[in-house]
């Protein structure tokens, strides 16, 4: 049985790896797959955002995702089944919900409040390790998730406002979600939003960053620019992004998530 | 078999997956958990005090573990047997023995000596390689600890000197041992120190950190504070530690392992 | 079946747990050693030196690399075999060949052009997962290289110019290829560029390094040295290295790769 496992841990610290003991011990047949434990410190956003463009690759099994600022507090633990017999847990925060809306929708939720499937003690910071770990590792050894606690109703569960594009016929107002290795911008834009304003592959645009203007073109790949030329794609989850051809866009503009983008076809 | 890694060595570069490499070669069947490898460099007393908190949450096994500043010296390649059965694998520079002495003690030491187990030939700097790496395999596929090499005098084992709190009735002088990805700082102090000055979940507390100072309230978790309130907790390692509530401790107060922190009971 | 996987992807992102995932729901059987995903970005010859140098130390199987700056673009997609039966899954830029070549030199190679093996739809910009992933995992579960696509003949591949020292009878030029985690500069000098002007270990060196001279030892391991003096040694993968005994060679002398550094026998 595979497990998926997601988190803002970082691999400097022991987080992970303890992790990945505390399921072995329960589960010694079980097979870990790290998405990545990148994720920014508390960003349950850009959590749940991978999460969901990600599991599609993934074997399905257990996905286990924790990015979970309220520890401690009375936000609850969850286990999820979406349509498509997937199986997720994490913290009711929203983390879990958008990889579960888009592979079946979410069937069934569950509260993880049974000890019996938990370390004792349970301490009070890292539930990462004494809740979630030990709930995955017996899911994926076969308890059914209802025995991990009392069914909750899914329109009860914590939910993410995703932040979205203001498009009218003559720009769009964007945001950065996301910033990757190679410095490129994943915006919360799609094909379709470009496609409003008449912009595809070829077409030159401008876009207005932190008050300063550029000019960019719509293309398919890095390979169809000039070096130092900064495009428009579309990238590989989906998502529109800006990149800059041979260098980093984000080191360029000085990026980070959340900053606005301003989109325009050029005169 | 399961084997558990941890080690300074980083990710950046390919030691760890060589050594992975080189324990497969000898030995297919057995698997590796990573605890961590962002021990910081040459930081032997970060890892023995890792190695000693994460081992009672992972699988038994062959615990393999390299922070090793006197590689090609005369120090020697230890195999430890615990007293609860767990083999050890490491350099004798007190790496392994908070670990070992915390799960049933030094029951059997011998050195690594047995070319027959080393690669060859025998690099002067990648030890991890060429002599730990084959030990644990060997060790991991069911050769005997005795045939590694001669036995140690467990009282022969090179120590480390664990940096001791200092506790009066007014006041404690600790320091920082381990700084985390969320920046909680890890203090050499357990409950039972605080307990001496009356300080519970609740109380207020004064810290004192390069000539600041500082309120803080003792708590049970980060969520029991408001947002960039300074926290006195309790953590998963049973090690007691400053955070702050929303935000980065570490950062704050610019500090690093072996800064030195003084807690008062606030007046 | 053994796949090893070295990448510029980093761990941040999701895109070598991705691969991974791709890899899995192909050939839930294989077994993934990851070599590193630190090579820097774009760094194809640092990618190509690191494979060359650490194959030898893995299980053999089907050894998958992805540094691709041209992704997108007309070059092309590699599966090749090298003498002793390895296989290797990679972009035509030159990154697989150093391997290969030591490996039993290349025996054949293919494109991989078949869609049948491939991932669609394929993206503009992640090969990483959409092609090269699952060619590697249908090699591992036994479909021939052949079915991948064309024949390629060898001698159309594309290489890397390696950097070559210069070296005459009273001064060597050469440069830095690699910084490590420690700071430990690897040079593009083996020990016979060192044995054409004597110096072998005890020999006092001076270099040069932008424009500043120090005085360095010739020695086999660090702790033939005194702390915070300069040795010239041979590392564990037969690289001539420069480090610092205690310290960070690459740190204090503000060293990265392409770096020139002048080696002299001392007066």
């Amino acid at each position: 049985m595979f497990v998926t496992f997601l988190t803002d841990f970082g691999l400097a610290d022991d987080f992970v790896g303890t992790c990945h003991g505390v399921m072995k011990r329960i589960a010694p047949e079980l097979e870990i797959i790290d998405i990545t434990h990148g994720i920014e410190p508390q960003g349950v956003l850009q959590g749940a955002l991978m999460l969901a463009n990600t599991l599609p690759y993934l074997p399905e099994g257990v996905h286990l995702a924790v990015v979970d600022p309220g520890v401690g507090s009375e936000r609850r633990a969850l286990a999820l089944r979406s349509g498509d017999g997937r199986l997720y847990v994490g913290p009711d925060n929203g983390l879990l919900i958008p990889a579960a809306e888009k592979l079946g929708g979410i069937e069934a939720a569950y509260e993880i409040a049974n000890r019996k499937y938990a370390l004792e003690p349970v301490s009070a910071t890292f539930h990462g390790r004494d809740i979630f770990s030990p709930a995955t590792a017996y899911l994926a050894s076969g308890v059914s998730i209802e025995e991990l606690g009392p069914a909750i109703e899914p329109r009860s569960l914590q939910r993410l406002e995703l932040p979205q594009a203001d498009v009218n016929d003559r720009r769009i107002r964007a945001c950065c979600l996301y910033v990757d290795r190679f410095g490129n911008m994943q915006l919360n834009l799609t094909r379709k939003h470009l496609e409003q304003l008449g912009i595809e592959p070829g077409r030159q645009v401008e876009l207005e960053l932190a008050s300063e203007r550029y000019y960019a073109i719509a293309a398919r790949t890095f390979a169809d620019a000039r070096g130092g030329e900064i495009i428009l794609y579309e990238d590989a989850y989906e998502n529109i992004a800006i990149a800059i051809s041979g260098g980093s866009a984000a080191e360029t503009f000085s990026a980070r998530p959340g900053v606005e983008v301003r989109i325009r076809v050029a005169e």
